[in-house]
């Protein structure tokens, strides 16, 4: 175990932690917030940050193992780090709600402890909201686009981050790819802004509410989520919604105007083809709730897209649906969006795998002499793919039920125990009964929020990163 | 497609269906009930059963997937003529309920849609239950025991219909193994049909019960399950149902005197400590709920016993039991008994091999150059094992989630829909809140009765006969 460079990376990624809390100390002098919480925040950031950088390490040698340690570690450490303001404000005094809060706001889940948003300073706000924004397309991504930090073994720090069972990267260099992510990124993200600031929201409103859906996180700003903005804004969040959850490689392509290949990949088109199916269904199933058809449509399209790209945002108190829409909705849950997107779940390339290769156990029954093979746009998937996908669901599964166990010594009901862990493992934020899109997580012990934030952080980082960092197998000699 | 074998072997299924219906004809012969319900019965059998198997076919050749397909087909003709006591008897007139009925005591599930127990004739109760104990053990099993049906190939009848990653062929024929695995299983029965009657039940309840038990049904002939009989009568039905979820060539090695192979089972390890474990937190999170501790234990070694092996009689209603004990006993649902015993569910040995799985796929990130193997009883599991397994869990949940959806148009509630999908397709029998222990599964309509239905075949079957009987690709020239 190469324990110098795990140090060093871990560093760097506080000092970025410390940089990125600049934005919400800004936030706090505009608006004439107390500055202190987030000086206080930058300072210890910075006292953990820069003593492990200041010696760059010799040797920069980097496998699997340490690219899974560091990921989950700075994960943890960030988390820790990031919920120092939501309690030296007050708004969330103990620790387990901050660090439920803050790991809920990297993962871009976006469950909340918070009853009364009203209350909260806009600068903390803003913090929260940009946690979705940098937890979205990683960290450690963000890292290895800016930093000369290491050889040529940065690609085993995008593949424990980045969601997906492949990695996606966009062109041979390592640190290229990790740029034009963040490129393609913040592209996206000032192109919804500016079509909000069109539709008359202020610049933190506009920021903040972009931030919750570039990360696919879900934190709002007002207790009523999305439901009191116009029917202009939730469209636009509607459609950048399901932009964001759409695998990112597909940008590039369009941006090299390969449009050609771009419309070919099946998982973006599996994606649209679920969310068509589901609004149609939701649509018609909840069309008595609404006065008109393009009403139903609007709401039915903008919870689909919230819950497919797990980001979580409502417009609607969807717990009020009929029990057929809701399961809809708990269904896509565990899908979720894109690999190589912002979105959590499983992803659609992972089912578009699973289903495939039970076709193919099919196949093996009826002709056992004839070789099999699993193909994705047009291309043979390998071996260690389906069979870390095969393992990926099992263990998803397991941890899914271990959790539910653990979390009903609580005793509240079995939909609000599932839902909950599954609104937090896929990264969505509500759930249905007592944690539904208009309560909050609140109603949790403190042991079982520590559950629920590894749910989250399980979740996002695809489960082996934190796997390995427990295992004791990663620690023998 | 070899067509005519898998005709023959239908015939024979139905001329022994006709066979089983000889006893409780008997039953309403001895308590003076309508002889004419199993009369009719018997000859509907006799006549589709008996030209099917005039001409016995030249061509015995029969592959896995002649195999999967009679035992679908097989299980879903018994199913529908087996319904035809409850709808001539008037108990259940309706076709789908009749159907559910009978295809949940065939495949030893227990669900049940007859509110009013004492209402039914004793003959017809004999039949419902002793559908139990017939779809135990397996009516193929059975067939390949008794008849020089075919050539060598009978072995692919057994592997469809065995329950568990590998079938357990206990010697090196396939007919003495079924004939051996009979002898088991009748020998088993008596001793508790023996012990029943000690505790001063009548040959009529001692039978039932125990056919209930013997194939990890779950039928009982009262309105109150078990709740009423003694708590003599409660132990040993606590005894027995582990007993029967226990793999059978372990009782070969006993009766071969080969204690030391017979305790080395892992699988049999974990099932018995995964009981103990459950009993034990079960007991201390029920202890308020009853007077004594003695007491908190037998009612939870009754329901942990009753719902991980898949049989589903209740001591109590469990569905008051706090979260906690109710989250354990649907996470048992799932778990199931072991493989080669008659109780469903995942089966023991699958979660140890998915569990391996998991620690391979993390050894394999730390050491990504050594060779990491899945050993099971100190023998390597075979590759092809290990994927089945894999994709059987996959499928189970796509299968789960559809059918969730589907029986959602219902509109009750997440947690009726969630449990009644788990114990119809872990053929456990009772759920949770409407489909609870006191409950039944009329609450739902005929279209979510034939999913249900689906469901326990699926699940009895482990999915891939029904997959490969209605999969397109079989029936492709």
């Amino acid at each position: 175990m190469n324990y110098k460079i795990i140090f060093n990376t871990l560093g760097w990624v506080m000092n970025i932690e410390a940089l990125c809390m600049v934005l919400p100390l800004i936030c706090a002098i505009v608006y004439k917030e107390d500055v202190t919480v987030f000086l206080i925040s930058i300072i210890l950031c910075i006292l953990f940050g820069v003593p492990l950088t200041l010696k760059t390490p010799k040797n920069k040698t980097m496998y699997a193992k340490e690219g899974f340690i560091i990921v989950a570690l700075s994960w943890i450490a960030i988390s820790i780090f990031g919920s120092v303001p939501f309690m030296i404000s007050g708004i969330i005094p103990d620790f387990f709600g901050a660090f439920f809060e803050t790991v809920s706001g990297f993962t871009t889940t976006g469950a909340s402890v918070i009853s009364d948003l009203s209350v909260v300073p806009k600068s903390v706000l803003f913090w929260r909201s940009f946690t979705h924004w940098i937890g979205g397309m990683g960290v450690l991504v963000f890292l290895v686009a800016l930093l000369p930090l290491s050889g040529g073994n940065n690609m085993y720090l995008l593949k424990a981050e980045s969601p997906g069972p492949s990695v996606s990267k966009l062109v041979p260099k390592v640190k290229s790819s990790a740029k034009l992510l963040y490129v393609i990124y913040i592209g996206l993200t000032l192109t919804q802004v500016i079509l909000l600031l069109f539709g008359g929201m202020s610049v933190f409103e506009a920021l903040t509410l972009t931030f919750g859906t570039a990360g696919t996180g879900g934190f709002g700003i007002v207790n009523s989520s999305i439901a009191d903005y116009s029917s202009y804004v939730q469209i636009v969040c509607t459609v950048f919604m399901i932009l964001f959850g759409i695998d990112f490689s597909v940008y590039y392509l369009i941006l090299l105007r390969k449009f050609k290949d771009a419309i070919r990949s099946s998982e973006v088109r599996t994606y649209l083809a679920i969310i068509t199916v589901s609004v149609i269904l939701i649509t018609s199933n909840c069309l008595s709730l609404y006065s008109t058809v393009g009403e139903a449509i609007k709401h039915s399209a903008f919870q689909v897209s919230s819950i497919i790209t797990t980001t979580g945002f409502s417009s609607v108190d969807f717990n009020l649906w009929p029990e057929f829409s809701k399961t809809i909705l708990v269904i896509l849950m565990f899908i979720g969006a894109c690999a190589g997107s912002t979105g959590g779940g499983m992803k659609v390339s992972r089912i578009i795998i699973l289903v495939k290769s039970i076709v193919k156990e099919v196949k093996i029954a009826v002709h056992p002499r004839a070789t099999h093979k699993i193909t994705m746009n047009g291309r043979l998937v390998a071996h260690e793919t389906i069979r870390a996908t095969n393992v990926f669901m099992v263990s998803y599964f397991v941890i899914f039920f271990i959790s539910l166990l653990i979390i009903s010594i609580d005793n509240l009901s079995f939909t609000t125990n599932f839902t909950a862990v599954a609104a937090t493992i896929n990264n969505v934020g509500p759930g249905l009964d007592m944690v539904g899109p208009t309560a909050n997580f609140s109603v949790y012990s403190s042991f079982s929020k520590v559950v629920l934030s590894l749910n989250m952080l399980l979740g996002r980082l695809e489960i082996f990163p934190l796997l390995t960092l427990f295992s004791p197998i990663s620690w023998k000699k």
